[in-house]
């Protein structure tokens, strides 16, 4: 018998950080990774336009025939996950529910803080989560518009980098929250930075983790679970040609990636 | 008798510093904006890609019967200008070319810098383009991927705009240019603080003055400028929604901008 792959879509490279946790905890699992790379970032444009993207690629990686969809981008999570999920007919996972079970779970006092890229923090999706399971925390929120940029110019322990963190996240330090929730999957090449600037009574949570384990949950309740024996393939499509996801996505996932297609794609996700 | 428009596009709001000096030269003559505001940034995006959605925008603006098409973007008229002028039977004006003229002009040593998006200088437009006019000229390049999100998070005179504008110009002070091109639309924001860390010596060149000109010189040449008696009408064209380009767009024009809508182009910039 052949076994479906599991689908997983971020507007560029920042969800191989997802990808790699779902490698680690499902290694008999082949995976479709699709990175939007032509129209990165997604976190400065409107709900309705990264909807459409998010349903083109929906469409693209469906009619390969996938089992579950992860949309292992924070700003899409945030804007497009219910009509995602009403339109499709597998299982959708996002990566704002797991990173927001999380928070509430380890934090203390209730006082959480969530950084994320402003499409994300502008949805309130974090907040009304987090709400959802404790209607007592306090959650705080900041646009950290800079931290994609920095990472991606590979700016993450210099004095730009610390000076920035200092300027956004002096606000969410005075409020003396003691969890902080990296909502955009860029943020944990910024970890250090952020958890020396933040001190060591704050709690980071970084949603990758959380939502593997929510991936192999739902393939395990319906029984779609590759045996462990089995070795995973991986594949991943980009919609900008290759040479700097290759570059980038080899520093997320440690010199592992495989192939990678350039592929453009109409209303429908046929590849035009 | 009706008098054909100008047509002016960049990848977002950048270009309407070119908009603004082409309103000041030619106040008579009307204009066609098109921000890519859905797809924004270019500079990072590869050539054949921007050079797809520019010959996109540019099928939208010619069947709304443009006399002259500006391509006010420094990454889409290092990259796609050839493919545009060859297709397209109305004058292209590129901002890379003025700059360059300007650039050659103003240098006393021969010592050129340029800076930019990764795409502009990836390309070697500038760097063509002065030797073109200069053969002897030495041309120093460096791309600043900073300075754009700090532009737009409005960070132009911060101390992360200060380090960062030093941790990029190092190199170029060090080689003592005598001229610095601005080859980026948004990087006049940044104007004053690049000028500190340069010092009095060096000149600042900014494309948007002389692309203006040389759209006058054009349309002169080819008898279709209108009567300087007539006022200007001004339209806006965006692919995402209006509200960020409307709030940016205002600090760029000085809150003179107009209506603004929202459109979604197909591959021959036909509206769908």
């Amino acid at each position: 018998m052949t076994w479906k792959s599991i689908g997983i879509f971020d507007s560029g490279v920042g969800g191989l950080t997802v990808l790699r946790e779902i490698m680690q905890v499902l290694p008999q699992e082949d995976t479709l990774y699709f990175g939007d790379t032509a129209r990165v970032p997604y976190g400065s444009k409107s709900p309705e336009t990264v909807t459409r993207y998010a349903g083109e690629i929906a469409s693209f990686l469906i009619k390969r025939d996938i089992k579950l969809l992860v949309v292992a981008c924070n700003t899409a999570s945030a804007v497009a996950l219910p009509t995602l999920k009403r339109t499709l007919s597998i299982p959708v996972v996002g990566v704002i529910e797991p990173g927001a079970r999380r928070a509430a779970q380890v934090t203390r006092s209730g006082r959480i803080g969530v950084i994320g890229t402003s499409g994300t923090i502008r949805s309130s999706a974090y907040t009304r989560a987090i709400k959802r399971l404790n209607p007592d925390a306090e959650v705080l929120t900041r646009a950290c518009p800079l931290f994609v940029p920095l990472a991606e110019e590979g700016w993450t322990d210099n004095q730009v980098a610390r000076l920035t963190a200092e300027t956004y996240l002096q606000e969410l330090k005075d409020a003396a929250v003691d969890t902080l929730v990296l909502g955009c999957t860029h943020y944990p090449l910024l970890k250090t930075m952020i958890a020396e600037v933040m001190g060591p009574d704050v709690t980071l949570v970084d949603s990758a983790e959380e939502t593997a384990l929510t991936v192999a949950a739902i393939l395990a309740d319906k029984k779609l679970l590759r045996p462990p024996s089995e070795k995973g393939n991986h594949s991943y499509y980009v919609s900008d040609i290759p040479a700097g996801f290759v570059r980038v996505g080899n520093r997320f996932l440690g010199g592992k990636l495989g192939d990678v297609f350039q592929v453009s794609l109409d209303e429908e996700g046929v590849i035009v």
